[in-house]
């Protein structure tokens, strides 16, 4: 008899049906002695559906009304799923971010959790109910509504097992784990059984969307072990086996074998690169090409910069394509400014990082890595890294090359 | 310079389009000098689609449940006002029923409020916001969230009027007022600039659909200043004009001009009669005909007895059409019981009321009426009469024609 924790996303409850099927699997945990509290997400489509009803009367809406409207959609899940687990037979109470106080600080649309009053919670499950509890929202101090950005409910799913202390935070989706790599890319990918914090981290900053970014940072920080599993798979399948399925998050000294080498290979096309050529070496350089386009709201991911010959560098970093246009807008004037000698810009291309605990105690990764890519003539652009992870940039046409080439010489391929 | 409270059914906000349209209204008065807390119900078909998926998770939707899901109509809409006005450069805060703690009872799905918490509110009224307010849904006691029952949202626009001390509370809708009688009966009917609350609550009980009953008896109990108007208008018409529009429901001792007569007449055909013929005239048995049929959960409206003869007597009542069939199948057993000689029905009969606070003090309405009608050749089948109404009971056929000489015989026309 343990508490667990489950999340289920709106695809997962994307229908009346679905929703139904979701109550046969949790009936399933809680009638096998389990304590079981449940948060869900909107419908699918429903969020949507809200934000172009604000969009149809604000071209900016409100930060606060937004969260007001956007809010409802994870709420009217709650009723239907307590509803459904009702109708076979099991005592339930939803709840909204609200009434079991989701405390979160004051930053509409993406506000973070605090807090989470769990008295509530606890008296209900002692007297043997289930809980459905609406993720992806809150309240500030002052009792106004605030949400936590989207795929936030996978955060606050993670932040009420951490409130709870729940043995479990299962996190149903609808892939069945975590791959080595992209399964459309790699069609012999293979799903891994664990992954640790750190690896899922820098894996999901590297475009691997099977969970939300800040709920895993939450999970490590808060110590919570997290599941990640199909919500596609029959409801009624048994304990044991769903227990053991999907891809289990774990804290790296909880592990009992050696960590892998290398875990997976995480890519995606969605930057930019930027050079600004030529740049005058000297101290606050990076501050001055940076700082503008911060103030600009632009996020900037990887940053190079090699040692200066003749007092001369190149700085160059990645941002998204959509802001391409704007970063190069806000750069032109800095150019003068600091007397670089050109600035240049490719859409064309790929980041792809390479992503193992193991590396930390073992040497030659990279050079195996950059080895593979030169064999399939591939040019690294940049290179970029970190304990756990390489990352490189490539032009995007050697994407899948790429990929597939890594993936087979690190060996990540599904055992025959 | 006045705190007014504004409430905008479904179809006045049933659209972003209206829900601007709305903003334009209430800024109006905003801009006029006025503090104003706009209440609002959801988009039109919002509840009807909520309850459909309810209703597709479980035949009979836990209560609870249902005002988690239900609540949420109200919910977009305050938001997407909210933003409207922010839009138009009104500073405007919106709120849920939580959150100005609009307490009910625990009754789920047709809660009563108890009480409101005004201090929030007051204070963005100080600061000069306007404040919309999700109508009809509440929480009780223990912060679980309920609804007022269908078109509770004018219950809740003349609570918190009353809360407030508000100087007027404003229904919008989609008729300009309430009439001497139904308008697609009587093309001339005439629109009341004023009627008072013990008449409105004649009228809305005999089918005026305006305004919802329990609102109207909230309004009576504390005082509220009422008026009916339409959210059809030009939103930019003035002030002044605006302020004498609609219908105002007022408290007798306000009138400064006799009561007329005879205001209205309110008629519906949702009815059917049952008799029992031939019972004992003895004592209880009224209640042992009644209390099957209250504890069936059927609603008895009309209920007529004579004085007996012979030590028999006769007993009629109206039910609902749609719950006919189950008053006589729980009638059955109890006309044996109690030794009645028969049970009789009909389902083709026409519930017509007239209504005027001057017949208080004026004798002679009935005899005037009663001879309209037998002039028609309209037999009546029952008479029940109060303090300020006369109801009788006709057949169905002759309902337009009933109305429409009454309607001309106590001069409700408009003038010409």
């Amino acid at each position: 008899m343990a508490l667990i924790v489950q999340k289920y996303g709106g695809t997962s409850v994307g229908s009346t049906d679905r929703i139904k099927n979701v109550a046969q699997r949790v009936a399933k945990w809680k009638r096998a002695g389990h304590d079981v509290v449940v948060v869900v997400s909107a419908m699918s489509g429903e969020t949507n559906r809200l934000i172009e009803l604000a969009n149809a009367i604000q071209t900016q809406p409100d930060p606060r009304e937004l969260d007001v409207v956007c809010s409802t959609g994870e709420q009217v899940t709650i009723g239907l799923l307590a509803m459904a687990l009702i109708d076979i037979g099991v005592p339930t109470k939803s709840y909204v971010g609200s009434q079991i106080r989701v405390l979160t600080d004051d930053a509409h649309t993406k506000a973070r959790i605090l807090e989470i009053d769990k008295e509530r919670i606890l008296d209900d499950l002692n007297s043997g109910k289930v809980i459905v509890v609406a993720g992806f929202q809150g309240v500030d101090a002052s009792n106004n509504i605030t949400t936590l950005g989207r795929g936030g409910s996978d955060t606050s799913g993670v932040a009420i097992a951490a409130a709870l202390g729940a043995e479990e935070c299962q996190i149903y989706t609808d892939v069945d784990g975590v791959y080595t790599t992209d399964p459309r890319v790699v069609p012999n990918a293979r799903r891994l059984t664990s992954v640790t914090f750190e690896e899922m981290l820098e894996m999901a900053s590297l475009g691997s969307k099977v969970l939300q970014i800040r709920s895993v940072e939450f999970a490590g920080k808060y110590r919570v072990r997290l599941r990640v599993l199909s919500s596609l798979t029959d409801p009624n399948i048994s304990i044991e086996e769903e227990s053991q399925s999907g891809t289990l998050i774990t804290f790296e000294d909880d592990g009992t074998m050696e960590a892998a080498l290398v875990s997976g290979i995480a890519f995606n096309r969605d930057e930019a690169k930027v050079t600004v050529l030529g740049v005058p070496d000297t101290p606050g350089v990076a501050f001055k090409i940076l700082d503008p386009i911060a103030k600009a709201n632009i996020e900037v991911d990887v940053i190079v910069q090699n040692i200066s010959t003749d007092g001369k560098t190149d700085f160059s970093f990645t941002v998204h394509r959509n802001d391409l246009e704007r970063t190069l807008t806000v750069l032109k004037p800095v150019q003068a400014v600091i007397g670089a000698r050109d600035l240049v810009s490719d859409d064309k291309i790929c980041k792809l990082g390479l992503v193992g605990v193991g590396m930390r105690s073992h040497g030659g990764v990279a050079s195996k890595m950059f080895a593979a890519l030169s064999e399939e003539g591939v040019n690294i652009q940049m290179i970029s890294t970190s304990e756990i992870k390489i990352t490189v940039v490539i032009d995007e046409k050697y994407m899948e090359l790429a990929v597939r080439s890594l993936h087979q010489v690190f060996g990540l391929e599904q055992s025959q």
